[in-house]
């Protein structure tokens, strides 16, 4: 990938992590509190080989971690669990599931909701600023080149002084 | 794909729509003003033939929508600007723009910032819940089944009384 501001940002860095439909869909079940393999199967419909690749995956960059578990009578096993890591990812899942909920809603309501803990009432994204305003409606998000986008535009032949 | 309450939520039929890294990155453009094939391709770094398809795809799920335009002495051509629909994606690229400013920091810092238009402070993503309370932990956000799941399982053959 050329070394352009947009190609350098935290979004393609997340998606080379995350950037795959079973990938997501394993993480929902990790989510869920589904951390066995088989249970993961079934839940997800993955193919076995592809359930494996994916998880192998997601240990390596650091989202799950194995943990051993045996059963009685059976070989010791594995079951998967969140790093703190792969739990920072909950609010793109949440905020998925508020889009689907929204825009391909399913005839008999939402199959998964996101729950406050406390009250028992749906969990929305809410967008707030650092200066610590909150940001009522998404138009007033624009998106900004940050400082790596500088050198980048440098890197690839510009005078870098265009921000 | 089984119908398990779990499959049926609305974070797979949302992945169904966007559960793939080309179609972020060029949405992640979309979002930034860049809406003209060449344009997302260069910024992309998308091969021609993908770029081409995925487009088709946003368009034919009613997140994008092609709009003519024409440069003197030049053919018709179209750009791509979001729908309403697509644009309410934009809390999923900004809660996956935060992830990665976090857990894979660039050197030089961010190459792309999520702004908020009124004082220029960076936007981050915050939970609320239906009921008001601001949702300050992820800890706290627990999933649940909904609606959904109760007949989905009913008809996977279980008693439907498990919620």
């Amino acid at each position: 990938m050329d070394p352009t501001d947009a190609a350098a940002c935290s979004i393609a860095r997340t998606l080379d992590v995350v950037g795959e439909k079973w990938t997501f869909l394993i993480l929902r079940e990790v989510f869920r509190g589904v951390r066995r393999f088989d249970d993961v199967r079934v839940a997800t419909g993955a193919p076995r080989q592809v359930l494996s690749e994916r998880l192998a995956s997601l240990v390596d960059r650091g989202i799950l971690r194995r943990e051993p578990y045996r059963e009685p009578g059976q070989r010791p096993r594995h079951e998967y669990r969140l790093t703190d890591r792969g739990f920072d990812l909950y609010p793109i899942l949440i905020a998925m599931l508020a889009w689907g909920d929204r825009h391909l809603p399913a005839p008999d309501g939402p199959a998964l909701r996101a729950a406050h803990r406390d009250c028992g009432a749906d969990v929305r994204i809410a967008l707030r600023c650092e200066a610590g305003h909150e940001v009522a409606a998404l138009r007033d998000v624009v998106p900004r080149p940050g400082p790596g986008a500088r050198r980048a535009q440098t890197v690839a032949g510009s005078s870098g002084s265009r921000v």
